[in-house]
């Protein structure tokens, strides 16, 4: 059972949403709302197996209410992995009750989960202006990324969950922004030795959707340890560059 | 000649800007209307040497329209170290005519720039919500004064340009944001040794500016070369970390 994405892209070209009263149209921000025309489009596909990642967490709390505290309710996931990628830190989930839930929060993994048969599709929206050429956003941590792929590793979890990207192109018509083209892309079907990380911003991977390679035909165990060996490639190389760039050029300064 | 700091911060407490119309209280964006304030009450003081940054550049190069191009315009500063910190772009700077002159940008070294007896006074607005704990603010590049240390000391510029920091602490009322208190550091009084750079955050210096010690005793030159010997060590260190928290963990998955 898959995400109609072709689908969900005809359904989402040509909506709009009102334009930001105040701010910028720069950054990412000014095309967020759009996620919520995804958001339902993608639970007219599947409208009990579609949740906000907070709400996917508060119905997994709340069905298992005599479940209480961190250790216990991580096994509620049965996946390492997929607890890693969606619960929320120690002490708020230890302090998650049904009178105190959780909210929406910023820097959640996923914008919308689909679970289908204990399987976990992630799925992250990105907004894109049409009319500037901005550099590519953040996408995710790639130290967690790393991590995730130990993960993986680890557990022999091959096949219980997806991450997925969705772009939503938009411009300024009139006193709306209009969505004129959105792209989807999945991130284990990428070459992972293409994924450009950006040390200085946060560790994140960078790419525009629209840009991202589906060329990778190797299983999933075959991505993580390809991704992990990228990872630890980059970081050697960034560790080196760091000494290039900002050890050597001042050492004659020191000694004066 | 120095700005009143003093009277300065006397001047602008209990100040009020309007709340934004939209947009979080969170982040530094909220309270960046005070710097007008400040830019204002330091114009009273030095109303002929007073400058945003771009006005300044602008005036500059109007005074001088027959000095034309980037390289020629750069020896207009007579200082290598204040036109590494106060020009733009090389591009821009070839572009620039008195038709086509630069508007503020967001990231200027300074917000308010006194200039007296070939003396650059930078002054960067730091503004702080009182009514949440948030993670000191971005200052300054760690890497470029780095560079700006390298160059003093290429230079032997050791007295002709100062960089200072305004704190303004604000909180809401009602539909207003009030100043509380305000306050005042200088860079090149604090231990360069106790400087936190965030490597992950674009290399920045972060610290509150009321948090800034002033008790560094030894001159300019002194400063620069503490700094220099700071920002080497702890570019090693970021690079060993690297290694240790990046590298070494994946290593084991990478040969499986």
């Amino acid at each position: 059972m898959n995400v109609n994405y072709t689908e969900l892209i005809k359904k989402v070209k040509g909506t709009t949403v009102p334009k930001p009263l105040s701010g910028t149209l720069s950054g990412h921000a000014a095309g967020e709302p759009f996620d919520k025309h995804v958001y339902n489009e993608i639970k007219k596909q599947f409208p009990k197996n579609t949740f906000r990642q907070y709400e996917y967490l508060n119905e997994l709390y709340t069905q298992n209410s005599e479940v209480i505290g961190y250790e216990a309710r991580e096994k509620l996931f049965k996946s390492p992995s997929v607890h890693f990628l969606l619960a929320r830190g120690k002490e708020v989930t230890n302090k998650w009750s049904s009178e105190n839930q959780f909210d929406e929060k910023q820097n959640d993994t996923a914008d919308v989960l689909v679970v289908l048969d204990n399987f976990y599709k992630i799925i992250d929206i990105k907004t894109r202006n049409l009319s500037k050429s901005a550099q590519p956003p953040n996408i995710i941590s790639a130290f967690k990324l790393a991590q995730v792929c130990a993960k993986m590793i680890d557990n022999k979890e091959f096949d219980n969950f997806s991450i997925n990207y969705f772009e939503i192109d938009w411009e300024l018509e009139k006193n709306k922004l209009i969505c004129r083209d959105a792209h989807f892309a999945s991130l284990f079907k990428c070459n992972p030795n293409n994924l450009y990380i950006n040390w200085a911003a946060a560790m994140q991977l960078q790419f525009h959707v629209n840009d991202l390679d589906q060329d990778f035909e190797g299983n999933r165990e075959v991505w993580a340890k390809t991704y992990l060996k990228h990872f630890v490639t980059q970081a050697k190389k960034r560790a080196n560059d760091m000494i290039t760039k900002f050890v050597k050029p001042f050492e004659k300064y020191i000694n004066l």
